[in-house]
């Protein structure tokens, strides 16, 4: 597989493998044995969740077939635990590959992002206290597990 | 499976739907028994890609694993199709669900596009020549087989 304009190699230390590796906290909502999605800290709007693999990919081209059914299945479960705990329809789904395209960490993760493409970065996006993320994972863990 | 604040149930006369069952002609970029892969007409940027599966799938809450899996495997061979063609790194996937969230077509269809995120939604959209898009899908087609 060609791997044309490829700028970035895997980086072990970058902030996702540290979440995987338990170094870093974060604010849970899934787990399974190849993703794990938690509460995005610098939400673009609330309720903002990011899916990773487990597995050392920098962006699509490197993701593996058994880590992408993964990873859409446990966008499926938190997009509707989304729609249920926050009570609306219009869920964004979005990925960035590469620098050029806006991608900051590099390890593949997909944004889903309660908002419309017609306010999406429109916000101003500021971090959001620890209690309040602590409390939409829960409701959306609860949500998925109902 | 919760279908919480679903409004739209599926139509078997939308565009895409129109496109698989071949009413509508499109500009072809990849297929294989599960997916679709075709030129966007109304482009955010140049090489905008929409890829579909083959599953009347209104959007992520009804789309299955069998299909997900392919959707993600076929976006991935389309977008280093793109960085090849387009000779750039930067690509975005977007997929919108719900009218709330922009969804226009309610059929699972993925955004593939040569842009970066600060700069999406900033250009007027408008339509492409077909003699244009069809050397494009051409070009792309051709990088996805090499």
């Amino acid at each position: 597989m060609s791997q044309n304009n490829k700028q970035v190699t895997y980086d072990d230390n970058n902030i996702f493998a540290k979440m995987l590796s338990g170094d870093i906290p974060y604010h849970k909502v899934y787990e399974d044995d190849k993703t794990l999605a938690f509460m995005d800290i610098m939400p673009q709007a609330e309720g903002h969740v990011l899916v990773i693999p487990k597995q050392k990919a920098v962006d699509l081209a490197d993701l593996e077939p058994e880590y992408a059914a993964a990873v859409l299945m446990t966008c499926k479960k938190v997009m509707q635990a989304q729609r249920q705990v926050f009570e609306r329809e219009g869920i964004i789904q979005m990925q960035l590959n590469g620098t050029q395209a806006g991608q900051t960490v590099f390890h593949y993760h997909v944004h889903l992002i309660p908002s419309s493409i017609h306010e999406l970065g429109r916000h101003a996006v500021t971090q959001v206290e620890n209690d309040q993320l602590a409390d939409m994972a829960e409701k959306l863990a609860t949500a998925i597990e109902s």
